[in-house]
């Protein structure tokens, strides 16, 4: 099929590009969608792009014929991130996949945007290092950065905001900057990084990304723990935090998810809400956490605390964790997952978690509730049938009203999903409208011509 | 004295501030140093603001008549942060010095931007939790968001930018906004918290800041131990930082500074290169830490490990360790400070510690060396005569010379200082020309007549 786009400019990407460049339907299908419940828009052709460089001549021909450019990594995102609302070329960062240096004494990598956090993983395991932060899908680094993403080690180790120490990025001008050297801090002009963390390629193309990594543990010990109720499980976790206990994990959840993740992993675990619990450190240390943890748990009518010293163990409970998610599609078959995200302080998350757990039950939608809540981050995937506008109409309306739960509660309508399309409509909510003049300020200073995934995050004045 | 600006502006601001609105001499010229250098520039007057809304009634006016406005905190900068190039109004903060909020269940305070550090920590006293952030100086906490200030705590707790949660700003425009909730995390949009933090008063008026807090540690234990050389004092971190030990604190300070601190703060510590060590955890963690960095220490000459448990001890020893700055303009009287800060990888922090001994080996200026090598960020205090070209222009080759090898080997020119004016020839040289058209591109954005501190960190184009 011909791209709607000038015929001029697909001669030129069909002839830089040979059969790197596509505009067969089934890969435009596959580039114009991700986990979230829209349906697919698809880019006009897709470019699997191979350095930095391709990247700049691509800006510069897009930017001449004033056609969008929307970066695609895993495919993994949410809330809506990569489809193309008005049309464009998709990259694909896939064959952009090269760890470009481990300096373990310095304990960072440089990879490209590329690069799976499992990869990642998997070349850094002879070094005795490991990159920490770990969405429930194997996304790319690149994707990770431009979402903020976190995942189940945050509450120890940050996010992708505080595990960036670097990016280079191709701006809207075909222009490459590095955002900043390899020191662990630095006060040398504006954030550049961090500014591009969670712009979700609308600011600049993520070509290359400069992590943190942290010495793997002596001991590792990891538990799970079960409880009458979900807020008993939610209180044992904000007591640890409040004592400061350095917890690697705290993730907690709910009695539908266990089943869920029974049914998808052959597990046999209890269904009923449930904490999953990993300590880092040294061994006095491991032990020291455990045991005062357990103590709280107890506290909170928790039982039967199974512990998992074994990797292998604790590989098949991590993993059945992350694909939580995977495991909640099957509840339902043929369904999508209106994915909710809210964040809020510790202090608030029990009250927060109730008011979510009330608007739930009043709908017969199935959303099994899960999460980080050692950050006072959770998750609701409301299971909803794609093609029935009903439910879909439903699950918006849970989400909107756990989203004003929380933002009633000084908390945020996405704590590491981004905003994406979906969000959109809360931002103004969250921020107020100068916050988003500013939002606004800065994608016009950076993309003035709007090529840069246009209409996410925000939308022109 | 009739300041330069408007007349008209000058009534106004007369009518409606009165005695908190002035035109002194003696106040301005307070107003138009810091612990830089250079010579004062004064503003043209100075307001004791009160409130946020004063600020935007400020920012309103002097955006009718075209008049620069520079927030002042403590006045402890140390790049010509404050200096009025094109006069204004210095806006003085230290009114604005109330602890709004402690949420000690969320580790969470907001202040006002002209607490500072030691302020916060005693109103904190009673709620077992503490702000680590604490450069030199007593300084606000708008300041040290403003230039991202770090210091001795850094290297466990990290810097301001990762323990400001949000911030109150009034715009350019005189808009209030704020930059985020109070969630740990959030992924809702551009992270402008990131962008002001570090912004030097150059892009908006912080009047509000939310920080992080930390339990009070269950055990704490300080040391000092010396070394026959700088480099065995550097590898001992090194060592320990590759090894991911937990250190609180691991500070350098070269034998001309124990030198100076024994004159300023009446201690006898030996005239050698020496580390401040400082551990925080658990009672069983921190007497694991302590022994490992002993022997690490011990394998690089480390002699004579003294033990501060206590209190006072611990108090005497950092309140040593902040004072160096001001002890070390002790060794050369009526003397100023050209202040280096450049920051490394931790693999190359010896190599340049080394080259930056030769460097001013070769020169007769006093320069004592200490800094916070655990980040492989250090200081040198060159010592001029501020009166004295000659060794003004030796102590600039110096600073030159030091920050040119620190960009060879992946450094910034800045670790925790900021740019301010004395930083801004080298920005082009650590970032590039295409970086700086970034930060030029968000200063016009968030400030197009240039009132915010104009002239600092980025000239317009």
């Amino acid at each position: 099929m011909e791209p709607r786009f000038p015929p001029a400019l697909h001669q030129e990407l069909k002839n830089r590009f040979a059969e790197r460049y596509s505009t067969a339907q089934a890969v435009r299908e596959h580039h114009g969608k991700d986990e979230s419940p829209y349906d697919p828009m698809l880019p006009d052709a897709v470019v699997f792009v191979r350095t930095t460089q391709e990247i700049i001549e691509l800006v510069h021909a897009c930017e001449h014929y004033r056609v969008p450019l929307i970066p695609y990594g895993a495919g993994s995102s949410i809330e809506g991130h990569l489809l193309a609302l008005q049309g464009g070329i998709s990259i694909d960062m896939s064959q952009m996949n090269q760890v470009l240096a481990v300096n373990a004494e310095d304990l960072t990598a440089t990879v490209q945007a590329g690069v799976t956090r499992k990869q990642l993983n998997q070349e850094l395991k002879s070094s005795g290092l490991f990159f920490p932060i770990d969405p429930g899908a194997d996304a790319t680094l690149g994707g990770m950065t431009a979402t903020r993403a976190s995942g189940t080690n945050a509450v120890r180790y940050g996010t992708m905001r505080e595990n960036v120490l670097g990016l280079t990025v191709v701006t809207a001008q075909g222009k490459v900057v590095q955002t900043s050297r390899r020191a662990k801090k630095s006060s040398a002009g504006y954030d550049l990084t961090r500014l591009f963390v969670g712009s979700e390629g609308t600011l600049g193309i993520i070509t290359e990304v400069t992590v943190k990594l942290y010495p793997q543990p002596e001991a590792i010990s990891g538990a799970t723990v079960h409880f009458p109720t979900v807020a008993d499980a939610v209180n044992t976790v904000i007591t640890t935090i409040q004592l400061g206990i350095p917890i690697a994990r705290a993730e907690l959840l709910d009695s539908t998810t266990l089943r869920a993740i029974n049914a998808y992993s052959k597990t046999q675990l209890p269904e009923q809400p449930t904490l999953f619990l990993e300590f880092h450190g040294s061994p006095a240390s491991v032990e020291e956490q455990a045991q005062t943890v357990q103590q709280i748990a107890q506290e909170h009518q928790g039982a039967e605390f199974q512990w998992a010293t074994q990797p292998e163990q604790r590989s098949k409970l991590w993993q059945a964790r992350h694909d939580a998610y995977f495991a909640a599609l099957q509840l339902k078959p043929g369904c999508r997952s209106v994915t909710t995200d809210v964040c809020v302080p510790i202090s608030r998350l029990a009250e927060v978690i109730e008011t979510t757990r009330q608007l739930l039950s009043g709908s017969s939608l199935p959303a099994p509730l899960f999460g980080h809540v050692g950050d006072g981050n959770f998750h609701c995937a409301i299971l909803v049938d794609p093609n029935n506008a009903a439910e879909l109409a439903e699950a918006e309306r849970l989400n909107e009203a756990i989203v004003k739960t929380a933002l009633e509660h000084d908390g945020t309508c996405t704590g590491e999903h981004g905003v994406g399309l979906h969000k959109m409509a809360f931002l103004a909510q969250e921020h107020g409208s100068d916050m988003l003049d500013l939002m606004r300020a800065i994608k016009q200073a950076f993309d003035p011509l709007g090529i840069l995934n246009p209409g996410k995050i925000v939308s022109p004045a």
